[in-house]
């Protein structure tokens, strides 16, 4: 292992290089922008859905239905399971959640009897934890494993507390684990609902969020298939308990996309009612644009592409942390096989120290901390990449800083320790 | 005037022409949307806003700072004073009152102190009525003028009744009176926040929900000037109660095209912080569309081209109107000099009868008593007559329907009365 004052020297040395890299967000790279380009146009004039639906104007709550249909391929659902929406899944998220708890969606509102729990499996999206705090739920942090939430602790949770109402879900490429959830976790969790006692009679039913934000995101094909979670939900009778969620943000422009809300038949009634309060219909032009566009096997043919962009950093990032702290046991970190993230975490106490010290040497990390409720790591250890929006240069550069502090913050700990 | 018998016999025979119009939707004809059809492709590979943001990517919660100057132009404020959206005008209208409401904007939440009321200027829109209904507010009418709400009533609820925290206004062609507001009237709205004493310290202000919908949609050029409410509010240190609101959904798509909420700077910063907890952006991608199509004058050449189809719509109305019942005394009805609606006063008592008649015959009507909250016109008189959709042909015939049904639902009356 290097001494520390050979770190010291590396650290110094780099001060002077000026470098400023971004591994903080988890955006696409302009060259994955570049493959969508054709999207804007490619309409050419026919504004007809296939049921001759006009798309440019007003209506059609669930959206077209060629629309629907992509959605329940990124679902794993039928086109009836599905809603088609606006640009933003987390919008979606957002209107499912704060009925629940506002006013009732297939019950009576949550906030009657509080406080309102959410089941956070940490790592997990600061995003997630936000929105459910925002809307006042308190957020229990449950463990993440390699196949998904540790299921002991969530039935536990489920089962003892009434106040617990919902728990969330990426189940594929977890962001920032990029594990994806077993067969066994799937069924569990699919027949969660069916433990949780609700604190009142007709109360809102306990929800599964299940934001499968990185369906299509894989490096390899065929790709690794995540097991289904509707038929076994349907098998256990708690179809309306699950809140399925997918966009294509990540698959043609980000933030110009479509999203898709999907479940069973009494949930996705429940949506269209709150919808059609706050909306007289989604933008189907753009919908029209995304289901022509992504229709086939040009899905598939499309993340192929992303795929030959994206996999190279991911091999980078795993590169330079296996050249960088391989057999040091300074760090564990994740191999995905498809997403957004790779998950780090850094002997206990120091992820706070060594995002600052790379932030000195100009390479910015997601904050210590944002992958948890509060932003509050207790262990302060782990530490998320996002290696999508850099050159691979960058990212590679960025990964041998990474390695550096970790170790100097490492060194200089044994030394004050 | 005509005799009963005469009414019944036409009736009859019409029974037969086996009709099938429609006068209830405020929606664009198709030859409307076609005037937008270039927008997709419209952008021919260049992504880019003028400030070098990619609009393809993540991110910018206020949109893109030329969609942010064309919102600016309809709602007659500055860009800065606005927050380019998605789609739906409606759904950035749920956004503020749930957060009003629920969680608090600039204020604590209204919920604190129960009831929480609206008033509701009507005939009104029912979107905004169901809207506030579903959010838990009680619905207060108030009666429209030629000049807008009634101010001596307005002024007088929110003095003295602190449970009403908010106003309606569409305040250029009112739906669906399209009267315009006139400078008293906004000023005086204007000036409303100055008197609600709100039930807690420190209570979400009262707001004035400026809903300018049509703000652009003129039959005569140089079209008349709604009075610009924001610089009376500044003046009356109230600006951080005025929500305003437009879209392009009646320009170019309806539907797929981009929405608008305008305020005071404590107001849209509060906004915004609610919309970074749903969305990571709007679509840009739309907006760069939409700002590049309508910029300079071709946003006048493109309302111009849909007041060439639009007009002679309403004229035919009023043709058919003066035809059948000028001088009857049997209803009053409104002359929009732009807008979407006209409104019509049968007899008290008799407009749900005449939507009946008119069913009867083929032709569908807004279901009377929709401009009023809960849907109920306690003197069941007003009609919405919605004649963009149909073609002129249509609208002239259903206008006879229309005029028919009224003088024989009056002759019955008056036979029975």
């Amino acid at each position: 292992m290097t001494g520390r004052r050979e770190l010291e020297e590396r650290f110094d040395a780099l001060k002077g290089a000026n470098l400023s890299l971004d591994l903080t967000r988890g955006k696409p790279a302009t060259e994955q922008l570049d493959l969508a380009d054709a999207l804007d146009g490619y309409l050419g004039g026919d504004f007809r859905a296939e049921d001759g639906t006009d798309a440019r104007n007003y209506g059609g709550l669930r959206g077209l239905a060629e629309a629907r249909e992509l959605g329940a391929r990124l679902l794993d659902v039928s086109a009836e399971e599905v809603i088609a929406g606006g640009n933003a899944s987390l919008t979606l998220m957002f209107f499912v959640l704060d009925a629940a708890m506002n006013t009732g969606l297939t019950g009576s509102r949550w906030r009657d009897a509080e406080p309102v729990k959410a089941l956070c499996p940490v790592p997990g999206y600061d995003r997630h934890f936000v929105l459910a705090q925002a809307l006042g739920m308190e957020l229990v942090t449950v463990p993440m494993t390699d196949t998904g939430p540790d299921m002991d602790v969530v039935e536990e949770q489920v089962a003892t507390d009434s106040a617990v109402r919902s728990i969330w879900c990426v189940p594929k490429y977890s962001n920032p684990t990029g594990c994806i959830y077993s067969e066994d976790t799937v069924k569990r969790l699919a027949e969660l609902p069916t433990r949780h006692v609700p604190p009142q009679p007709g109360g809102q039913p306990f929800l599964v969020l299940w934001d499968n934000a990185y369906t299509v995101h894989d490096f390899e094909f065929p790709p690794p298939r995540l097991t289904s979670i509707l038929p076994l939900a349907k098998a256990a009778g708690t179809e309306d308990s699950i809140a399925m969620f997918a966009s294509t943000s990540k698959i043609t422009f980000a933030g110009g996309g479509v999203s898709f809300v999907g479940g069973g038949a009494g949930f996705l009634e429940a949506v269209e009612e709150r919808l059609s309060i706050l909306m007289v219909g989604p933008d189907k032009v753009n919908q029209l644009r995304h289901a022509r566009y992504l229709a086939g096997d040009k899905l598939e043919q499309h993340m192929r592409a992303h795929a030959e962009i994206v996999k190279p950093k991911f091999d980078a990032v795993e590169r330079g942390l296996a050249r960088g702290l391989g057999g040091s046991g300074l760090a564990r970190w994740t191999r995905p096989r498809g997403g957004y993230f790779v998950s780090l975490d850094t002997p206990t106490g120091l992820a706070t120290t060594v995002v600052a010290l790379a932030r000195e040497l100009g390479v910015a990390l997601t904050p210590a901390g944002a992958t948890f409720p509060y932003g509050d790591d207790p262990e302060d250890r782990n530490i998320r990449i996002a290696p999508t929006l850099a050159t691979l240069d960058e990212v590679e550069a960025g990964i041998d800083v990474l390695t550096l502090c970790i170790k100097l913050a490492a060194a200089r700990k044994a030394d004050h320790g």
